[in-house]
């Protein structure tokens, strides 16, 4: 038997990402959003949704591009903080002590402290209501080695990466990997297939 | 030192959802997604990308309804399945053992045995390349009492849910709770802020 608990934005992982952009002043900023996701296989791309009233939001419009910074755990308070708050009055890199680096692939910065980070040229945007999702196709995405698998993609264990519960506003680290997807539910003769 | 993976959709944990829907012959299906997210706070709206071809597509387009199914990991193989055959020549629930119960909300069918359930009515459509972006305003969200924490909201920990990690093609559950979101990073003194 289930209850009802109305409509709400919870009870999903979501993830934990650090947007960069560089504003009008040319200066780098960065703002926290769990409100994102990849969104196509082919162009890739991601959807991150922000506030107009956000300071990132007219930087982005106006560069066309933004990079996607995935955190680790031990970038937590960093990444708390960048979505606390706002890039208007304060310089969150220089706050957080994090190093912004220009993106040579696009017109935006990306935190070299972060293990992953995504790339992307604005493509689209999406009015929703009080969040204006901005469509952004993946250019490339940088990784440290160390956090690649054998495959030479990111692994989020290695990356030791991080997931929001916006029900309990709290943050997750990832549990053990315990099951193959593509597999697991396969029936037998069954060919692999992808998304 | 970063190294270049080229523009590719991974890096980053995805939720694990499993989209309910009526086909044209009234039958309910299923099939699992990771290409989705929260996209708005108010109106409370959720993003999952299908591609055309897929079974659910014209469903979701002719009922304007689906609902996003947050699977545990007791129901990984279920999950992985929905995902694996195509609901056109495969009754999925009957195949997989789970259970359809009809939504009182939207015109589409939520599992029984999932932890949480979110009822969306279908109010956009974005096309993006290989994958449509279907946007959802969430109706309503049930969820078992077992799963929700003190305040009420589900708890990803209680649920057991799962995340998935599309460079490794692996299922990973949820790690402990470290930190407090909108707090851990505060500076002294600031208040405390909403999305």
């Amino acid at each position: 038997m289930k209850v009802s608990i109305g409509a709400k934005t919870v009870g999903t992982p979501t993830p934990l990402w650090v947007i960069g952009s560089y504003d009008e002043a040319g200066r780098a900023n960065i703002m926290t959003a769990a409100w994102g996701g990849i969104c196509c296989s082919e162009p890739p791309c991601v959807t991150v949704s922000l506030r107009k009233s956000r300071h990132s939001f007219e930087s982005i419009i106006k560069r066309e591009a933004f990079t996607v910074n995935i955190p680790n755990r031990a970038h937590i308070r960093e990444t708390d903080f960048a979505g606390i708050v706002s890039g208007t009055d304060t310089d969150k890199f220089e706050q957080s002590g994090l190093t912004a680096v220009h993106s040579e692939v696009v017109d935006a910065p990306y935190v070299a402290e972060f293990p992953v980070i995504i790339e992307c040229r604005l493509v689209k945007t999406v009015e929703l209501g009080v969040h204006i999702q901005l469509i952004g196709q993946v250019m490339d995405i940088k990784a440290d080695k160390a956090v690649l698998g054998e495959n030479g993609m990111p692994d989020l264990i290695k990356m030791d990466t991080v997931t929001y519960d916006s029900g309990q506003r709290k943050y997750l680290g990832m549990g053990e990997k315990f099951a193959d997807a593509f597999s697991v539910g396969k029936p037998q003769g069954q060919p692999d297939i992808g998304h």
